[in-house]
């Protein structure tokens, strides 16, 4: 039976990603949190606070992937513009979220501090919440597009409550096994298995690490038998190259 | 005048990064470094070593953009197709590079790992290397495209040796001030300076550490002296708005 694959493509929005002033890691935790929820992040794209590109990278994900995560630019400021942007992408109005409103207005303010806070509870009209449990402004859901915030922590939150609404397919799992060896020594044999095993995703990750260099060897795939005989089988050819397996999980 | 703009695109090719289990870092470093020479990076996008997708993703990069810069998929390996998409992107051939498989021939080995090994001398016709100063096996540069490796200390090393292939642009000198207050408190006011200074691009990136919050305003443009003022305008700011700007660079 062919396995049932459930994807996704990470949108990241911001100027300070691409310009290299910030380090992402939004992606590689949204990728392993889907991953557990049987979905694959098979795409992403980082892209400027600039409404056109924006559009057109939202309109092109959600064509292409069965779910669109977009990271940043909810904030209060002039350079948040990703409801709006969603908006446009849906060709639908901005509305007032009144439960997003309600949980801004908790929060005592000057009038004209709350009233560029009132600006985080703008959404598409349609849209859904996304909860935040950080208790700050929520973020949304606009048919296959969940739009968080960009702070980890709050992305990290929100991401959390949103396994309900997402209906995986076939969890991948994965094994691994490292080996202090060149790649060359044991291509022609990672092929050749790679040939017998069409279902299971066999990647070589080489290494440097003080003064020695290695390879790790990653299965993935939905087979927990598949994956167990061909780690079994990748673990002989190190063998066979004369090393040894040091470590496999 | 305005500013002579040279763009670039990163391709970040590789499973491992989309699955959540290697974290990227060499956007960041790429970022930075292209914008020391007048480059900027609009867009980065996260593909996994599918055919069709590096050969889609490179013809539309660059297209697009001045540059591409693509990163993973050049080793001796079965999942390294980076050169044969490249190949396929441009329409050419692939064919062995004398120059590379001289350095490979460098380090003895075993016939059959020999063999592997040399997979990595092959380039689309018509490419130029790009030094490896590591001393293994080179990159290369198929018209506006640089192929690099994936190992972020060897892909540090290949980029340090293009600067004198590109042609940049006038270069994005960064000013940025940090505070510990809410975004919305400062919100009209940054919208108000931006107003003004349309060829410098004001980004506000809200944080919490420990217990406090705050934000980094962070200016970025071409032109020193407007960046000097608007400093002193959002410094001018977050003083109006009660707070005082504890960090500026």
């Amino acid at each position: 039976m062919p396995d049932r694959i459930v994807t996704a493509c990470v949108v990241i929005i911001g100027n300070e990603i691409l310009s290299g002033r910030t380090q992402d890691t939004n992606l590689a935790h949204i990728a392993q949190r889907l991953n557990e929820w049987g979905v694959r992040v098979e795409e992403a794209r980082v892209i400027p606070d600039v409404e056109d590109v924006i559009v057109a990278a939202v309109n092109d994900a959600r064509a292409r992937f069965d779910y669109v995560f977009t990271t940043g630019g909810i904030g209060p400021t002039h350079d948040d513009i990703t409801a709006e942007c969603i908006a446009k992408a849906f060709g639908v109005p901005l509305v007032v979220s009144d439960e997003i409103a309600r949980r801004i207005r908790q929060r005592p303010a000057l009038e004209d501090v709350m009233e560029n806070r009132l600006r985080m509870a703008r959404i598409p009209e349609g849209a859904t919440l996304v909860d935040n449990p950080t208790g700050g402004p929520q973020g949304f859901l606009m048919e296959n597009v969940f739009v968080m915030a960009g702070i980890p922590s709050v992305m990290q939150a929100m991401l959390s409550t949103v396994g309900g609404e997402i209906e995986g397919g076939d969890i991948v799992r994965s094994r691994s096994v490292t080996a202090y060896l060149g790649e060359s020594q044991i291509a022609a044999a990672l092929a050749d298995i790679q040939g017998r095993y069409p279902n299971v995703e066999l990647g070589s990750y080489p290494f440097y690490r003080g003064e020695r260099y290695g390879t790790t060897l990653v299965m993935r795939g939905t087979s927990v038998t598949d994956l167990a005989s061909m780690l079994h089988e990748v673990k002989a050819a190190i063998i066979t190259a004369g090393e040894q397996p040091v470590s496999d999980e």
